[in-house]
């Protein structure tokens, strides 16, 4: 029963609906802002747009990566499911930290929370998300395709992104807008694909 | 035109879709709250954070069985449709206890209903999970890999379930948290994989 | 390129997703109600949970019925699909009437115009349905297996709901509850499996 | 890994998925509006209706198109998936100016603000969804049966779309009701299926 293609179609299918609904969730954050014309408000509203953008591209890399991950997995485990509701888990979350840092940003302290939960909910977006490619390559759930040298090259790949994001939470206490930046950052980092490592 | 794999696969891609987006709603239910700080006012909300853990985790939990139940189901039959259209609407209504309980969590009486409230749709849900399962056993709906002990074995893990979600209920009238605490024991329970019965 | 089974599943995909969400959404028309204590506010919502119960299942009717009847499509052109566009967008609207017949049950000419509207969308949805059924006979899209008489039967069938619906809309200026149980009457009706017609 | 049937299906679920919860999501911009009996509130509530129609069947048709397209390659390849997801971003956004432009329409300034940023939305769509196009054509990622005559005459096709949109912004200013018009007009011609070029 397990292992069959069908449940890792399903185990993609639903996967795909959590991120393509937290992804659309995203847009109930934009309002028409404040201001005496709706252009002023839409044009004081530039915290939304530049968070509307970086969650929706973070949502749309991890869909990406991890299509490209399943799609080379053949033998789902019961753990690797539980890994990946653990994972879809802080994907349905965004919206909410996209909201308050949207709100926030500007806010002095309490910016300096807001980007700080932000990067954090990345960051356990990352944690998961890496999880998973590490359960799976222990387990030997890939197909035969991945060898030793690419597995390790992919793992500092994802590491990469959990140091920047680390280093977000850092620095959202020094300047939130520079926090959302570096995670804009890692989402455009991970949109370029994934390459062969040089021979060693 | 019913029982082949396409209907199977329909089936599945809509309950799919309304598990992906009843775990996904539960996210509007979070707000920064109220506090002379934003990191109060979220410190505040905890009964937020405690029920979408709960809540996700259980949508989660009966998405991946019902994954498992129909992936070994070869011929749902419309009564076994219609058994899933009850099952969807207790899921859908998932995020509006969610909601009342993380608001009501510390407020006394208030909070005993909504504790209530929330167990039973807990209650509500296994009970339309499990009649899914006893008429695909009844009516031998699954493929021929399940014998008689391991389905006597399953009945039993799922009343497990329903008897943990019935005392909730009544001890939700005593202390709401206790109350929630017993439904998230019944997600971690169920996150387990099931186990073949040992012989009797 | 069209009528592969490829478009068939992407047709039934994106409809699937729009039920999905649709019948989910409903959800977020639930309010704790207003009332000296939170049972007695739940209490004063009954209107919510009946509109709740009935679009919920008219949803999942038209939903069950869609899939059978696209399961039996092998060709769908490109009207068909505006078609079924149509019967989407209404389907998409109903969490609106819904929530205005639930606040407007029993608020007199309010809720006679409420009734109505709710009675008409779910008319509009009906026909919409409906004309994929005639487009799709009259093109002869279905496969093989569907003859004159029971193609007759189902439009009998499916010219039941039109008529009931229809005189939901008039009853609506009577009695709006009665108007509703008339459209929870239809959805009752569809939930019970089609028969092969007796034979003249 | 990329390039096989699975690719592909699973980057038309995510999009479907997409597609599907932003159309759905229009309908929380419906409001019963304000007036002294509800009928004469949802009849002051017209530009809510007018633009939900255009924006549901802009987005059907996008999708519609979308598919037809996606049905015709074989080879998708990293870059074709992020401008995808490019598209999906602006598909997403559609509910919020959606939603301003339905507020405003009658609003002088505001509305020839709101009708521009509708316009610029759709717009961007469009021009998301053509570079799709014009790099599966200039990478040849189609299955072979396109030949160039038929490519050039999609290329006209769809930009004629991206002018009159461009000149609906540049309306938007003069007149928001007429922009819109112009944006349905858009879909219409859309909604008609695209035909072999005559011979030169």
């Amino acid at each position: 029963m397990h292992g069959s293609p069908a449940t890792t179609n399903r185990l993609e299918a639903f996967s795909d609906g959590v991120f393509a609904v937290a992804a659309t969730l995203l847009v109930l954050n934009l309002t028409a802002g404040s201001g005496s014309t709706l252009a002023a408000g839409l044009g004081s509203e530039w915290p939304h747009y530049a968070t509307y953008v970086v969650s929706f591209l973070t949502i749309g890399i991890i869909w990406l990566n991890h299509h490209s991950q399943f799609d080379a997995i053949e033998r789902p485990d019961r753990t690797l499911m539980v890994l990946n509701l653990f994972l879809l888990m802080f994907v349905t979350l965004t919206p909410f930290p996209t909201g308050l840092l949207a709100t926030y940003l500007s806010s002095g302290a309490n910016g300096h929370v807001a980007a700080a939960f932000y990067a954090a909910t990345m960051l356990a977006m990352s944690i998961a998300f890496f999880s998973l490619y590490v359960w799976a390559a222990r387990k030997q759930l890939f197909a035969a395709a991945i060898d030793e040298r690419h597995a390790a090259y992919l793992v500092r790949r994802n590491g990469a992104g959990l140091l920047v994001y680390a280093a977000a939470i850092a620095i959202a206490f020094v300047s939130a807008p520079v926090s959302l930046c570096l995670c804009g950052l890692v989402a455009i980092y991970y949109l370029l694909p994934a390459r062969a490592p040089a021979p060693a």
